[in-house]
């Protein structure tokens, strides 16, 4: 992902809503690129993508919301496009709900143990 | 909502605790309104509501977490705030806990399927 | 935390990845610092610290993903840095896996049952 992209500078939010059977590949991924640090979180979600039909005893049923994990890791020494990177390509499957990836501003930070504040505490 | 409001110029993510059983009516706006990629958590949540007193064998309890749904939708094409305003409407009862809804800003997208950046991925 | 980290104006979202035994805690701290408004996510999370090793039936696995809580809380009208502090006081435990607690800034927010904006609808 180009720097522009990622304007840089400063603390990231890196949110990526991934299929549930990718999450190990993905932080194998991020510990290898050195942000091994993540909150994963069981969602559910729709993409552009058609809804699935289905059929239960006659009735007929539409699934619209997939299972999907969501997984947000801050970073600050790292780019955060390197760490875009690295889970854009452990969650590929090249299949329509792959998901997607973005990126927030995060102004301030603090490790409760420590009381660190800044980059320092990410 | 007010354009000024939104700062409507690049991507947004716009995140909602409304209640559960309003998913499916801001499901419909939101595919409505040209946005209907969008992810769903339940989550608990407590407004500034009061807390219910409640009674069981004898022992007072207060609740003061509700089941609420949290909807995230990012958009880039689309004014934030017109699907903050399909999002409401959608979600109003006029009761306490009817819920909020909040934009923030997006630095940069990826669709991991695609490779695309950027408003495209959105 | 210093106003220069929270860069204190406008509206602010306040993420604190805790441990799930002190939520109550941080409930009772946001009341009393002004802010009791907040959605609670149950996420599983890692930090740095080392994965843990466990023996199962003579397999090893490996546990990395430790259970936490996500607790999201909208500020205006009190300064970030108030809330951080108050929530950071009460997840202390001086151990590893204390969690962390992000700012980030939000753009936009209404009330979904009075419609009000900006601050007065956090």
């Amino acid at each position: 992902m180009s720097e522009t992209e990622t304007g840089n500078d400063g603390i990231k939010l890196v949110m990526a809503i991934i299929r549930p059977d990718k999450l190990a590949d993905v932080k194998t991924a991020l510990a290898e690129v050195g942000a091994p640090s993540l909150t994963v979180t069981n969602v559910s979600g729709r993409g552009s993508q058609p809804a699935k039909k289905g059929q239960w005893r006659g009735e007929e049923y539409t699934v619209d919301l997939h299972q999907k994990v969501k997984i947000e890791c801050v970073v600050a020494d790292i780019p955060a496009g390197d760490v875009v990177d690295a889970i854009a390509e452990a969650a590929h499957t090249g299949e329509k709900g792959d998901g997607k990836i973005f990126i927030l501003p995060v102004e301030g930070a603090v490790q409760v143990r420590t009381g660190k504040e800044g980059s320092p505490a990410v």
